[in-house]
């Protein structure tokens, strides 16, 4: 069965990679809207026979989902054997569970609506909190590639002498795990509260550190206020404007702008979503993912 | 079964109406946008038990649509009885064939996903030209409620001396209908061709208009192309500004200056889209609908 990895608008660089990584045609789909706001979409490249792999990201995702639910929908018109999505970043993870009376529980409607469109779901590091798979979430079959190994990859080549550093002690584990890849040490602020509203916020053993180059990682990069406010601790202490690195650049808005203010070095993120700061490239993890839920 | 109208973000004033005929009460609907673009939503008022009547227009409709979704599974999670939908514009109507090898079907998408989500669907003028009936896209119960007559109302009480004009022969049977109802004469503008890019348009019997007011009626104004067309000529035949009446205000960037421009006197539109244009009260005509399809 010929494969054919078709990118949804702004994903033609990464579906690019991820076709070489799999061996497989890139195929053409023209997206445009009318001028009353509906969208137009169209195969320029055949599919019928063909097992479809859709790229897209699904950052800011409101308005990306019906054209989404058409490039599926009209891939099974036109004869597709199979429809697959490679969503490198997946919307709607967060919200699932009611945590206040009447509210929606959006990540299980966002399920519902994408999953009959598609026969298989390829994602990176999903956030996961409350929920221990994606299983629980989707009922199409899914993989989850994990880039962790990547960032302590780049950490490890690229970074001189690093000094991992979480902000609190749930980040812990994770910091731990990333540090003892990247084959460095990690330190986790520490919080001494001196009133209601006065936390010190310190560096443990900071003077055993200079000379260290402080990397703050996390999954996600969104509004940064936790990583802004980490830079702003590491810096206080006198340390060297720290490296940071997430996975997936959501960036909202000013969110760049405002984390290299408050004193961030280089920023650094993987390819999962555009963005000028992408330095790591997942591909190849998505493509074994790929030819693992969807064997060629 | 008490019944309960939620408008969705924009559409509070035709819900209020609409409440107010069927004598239901309105519901609170916070809908907000994380600042990664993901949406929140949550009922401030209880809908358990409830008969839900959604109520969303869906002009410009992509990233209107998962909001839409989450309100309607919110209300069936939160126990709901039954969860309606009022579009008093209905989205994606147009392309229900494949036109061109590879294009999408979007209507047929479109409605497959969102019908999951409700018991029952209300629009105003569906713009219907391939099928005959909703129900040949809509799996759920639909009723389509017909503007005409009160368009036609509208020019008989309130403009003077009315003429109403069809652009071309298609438009006759339509034109015809509301000029009957308005009770007042119609023509159909005339095309001469001349040459292969010369076609003279023409008003038939134009003196005897004089001292008219023409009136064009279309259902939707979007890129106002043909309504912007039809008034240079009827101008340009010597009769005054034309009364504009379209039943959905979509109104694509720039479109009602342009056709301002072109030398429309009033333009009117029904309340399907919120717009300065609006002139035409159709809750009334939406409310038999609601209670028809779905009984208190």
């Amino acid at each position: 069965m010929t494969s054919i990895v078709v990118p949804m608008p702004g994903n033609r660089e990464i579906a690019g990679l991820l076709a070489a990584e799999i061996g497989a045609e890139t195929g053409e789909l023209l997206v445009r809207h009318f001028p009353d706001g509906e969208s137009y979409l169209r195969y320029e490249t055949p599919v019928e026979g063909k097992s479809v792999v859709l790229v897209a990201t699904l950052d800011r995702p409101d308005a990306k989902i019906l054209p989404l639910i058409f490039a599926a929908g009209t891939a099974m018109d036109l004869g597709a054997s199979r429809v697959g999505l490679v969503a490198p970043y997946l919307a709607y993870m967060r919200q699932d569970k009611r945590f206040k009376s009447g509210e929606s529980v959006s990540s299980v409607h966002f399920s519902k609506t994408v999953s009959p469109w598609i026969d298989w779901l390829v994602t990176v590091d999903p956030h996961l909190h409350r929920r221990s798979s994606l299983d629980e979430i989707y009922s199409v079959p899914s993989a989850v590639v994990h880039a962790a190994p990547l960032v302590s990859n780049w950490i490890r080549e690229l970074v001189p002498r690093p000094l991992l550093i979480g902000p609190d002690s749930e980040s812990e584990q994770w910091v731990a795990a990333v540090a003892a890849d990247a084959e460095a040490p990690f330190v986790i602020l520490e919080k001494t509260r001196r009133g209601d509203r006065d936390v010190e916020v310190s560096v443990p053993e900071v003077d055993k550190w200079r000379g260290r180059t402080p990397v703050l990682v996390d999954d996600i990069i969104s509004t940064a206020r936790t990583m802004i406010e980490t830079v702003e601790h590491v810096r206080a202490a006198g340390l060297i404007a720290p490296v940071c690195v997430g996975i997936h650049a959501v960036f909202a808005d000013g969110a760049y702008a405002e984390l290299k203010q408050a004193g961030a070095g280089e920023i650094v993120s993987s390819n999962t979503i555009n963005h000028d700061s992408n330095r790591i490239d997942v591909s190849s993890l998505i493509a074994s993912a790929v030819r693992h839920i969807c064997p060629v």
